[in-house]
């Protein structure tokens, strides 16, 4: 019955075309090889180049192809499952090589959105705490982290200003508070030109957009907003206080 | 020192005028109204309707924009906040009107991808079970549940071979293992056809992939791959034993 269904679907010529694309793709490319220029594949499979361009689009949606300014269309690996954590010691990195660099820290207005989860006044200055998130040596994500003043109000006034030492006395701070809990969304989204950078992407790139409230027993002490490149991360969450599998383990299955 | 990194990056004209699109948004158009035609809005802006197009995607991804074929470019609504549980009764469909309705059920073989999560022999079939969430009275994700037959022996042979009915036998006979824990994954993929068909999007339209794996003692009992609509979706996840805020919460503070 599922493929009956599937059958009486009336499926656009570009979506036929995905499915034929992808299967080439597994049977005659490698991970990393350049695809034929639009005009070739084409003139392969038969199609007009808009045909063409929107099947490409699909498989750069679903992670199987990059596209990258001077270099062409390539053949991607497998995404990389990075894990969410739901640990609580958090604020300092995470474990082993997936530490978030802390890069920078200033005084700014939160958007409305995140002052409205903060429950604090959208003109009062928060800190904010840039961190960016390497895998594998490569920049997987960006994070802006909203701290209202009234969260850290220990923070020596003597420290260093801004830069990532100031980030760094903010952090420690915010770990000091002891954690009650979190809670967490995902959407879609798409990268700001500063965060493109970072990610090594153009503005305008799918992204995941991941926003995090961190509570103590008063209330919302942080909210941060990352970004997660969506081309080459699969964002994992654990199971409380049971099994969630290592990336490793997620890695050779996915290979 | 926020806003100088800002300047310092190369912003591409269609990144500029989505900022410009956006705040028009917010001031000029209301909620469901249609957007004038793009040559209208080219001309407004005095962009060429390349660029014009451009911006428009880039809303779309961020859920400003909804462009349905027969009416137009519509400003959408908030994104409305979908509960993605990590509670353990959630066979038989969530919490209040959160079900998610079971449609189908039938034997067949698992992807290739999910055979190795299960752990089966990808050429055994397995029960497949379809289920459609809806919030609000809209469609918001199509599920296929993967089960293996050793997952669910008591499962009785005189009952229905397949549809609505033997799928809420399967999920009562899952219901019964005792779930000791799960994980998950969110990815970014695109609406296959008999997806976007539910889902009344286009085949290959972004959407959020969630697949989550269901443990017991014995091991992996079963996995599910929920395709969300990512137009209309946020994706939330609560904390273990912490302050998860509900859905009319966030659909407050949204709005």
């Amino acid at each position: 019955m599922g493929t009956t269904q599937l059958e009486s679907v009336q499926e656009p010529k570009y979506w036929h075309l995905k499915t034929v694309l992808s299967e080439a793709l597994d049977s005659d490319f490698a991970v990393g090889e350049i695809l034929p220029n639009e005009r070739d594949l084409a003139a392969r499979f038969g199609v007009a180049r808009a045909t063409l361009r929107q099947a490409l689009e699909q498989l750069e949606l679903e992670g199987r192809l990059q596209r990258r300014r001077g270099v062409g269309t390539t053949v991607a690996p497998p995404r990389v499952g990075v894990a969410v954590s739901t640990g609580r010691r958090e604020w300092t990195g995470g474990v082993g090589g997936e530490a978030w660099q802390p890069v920078d820290c200033t005084m700014d207005r939160a958007p409305a959105a995140v002052a409205a989860m903060l429950g604090t006044d959208s003109t009062e200055p928060v800190h904010v705490v840039r961190r960016i998130r390497a895998t594998h040596g490569q920049a997987v994500a960006a994070e802006l982290l909203y701290i209202p003043a009234s969260s850290v109000p220990e923070l020596s006034a003597i420290d260093a200003p801004a830069g990532a030492v100031r980030a760094r006395s903010v952090l420690r701070e915010l770990h000091r508070l002891g954690l009650e809990g979190q809670d967490r969304s995902v959407e879609l989204g798409s990268a700001r030109a500063d965060d493109a950078k970072e990610l090594d992407r153009l503005p305008g790139a799918p992204v995941l957009v991941v926003t995090t409230r961190y509570f103590t027993a008063d209330g919302t002490a942080a909210v941060s907003v990352a970004t997660y490149r969506a081309d080459t991360c699969r964002l994992t969450f654990g199971d409380s206080g049971a099994l969630e599998i290592s990336e490793e383990e997620q890695d050779r299955q996915a290979s």
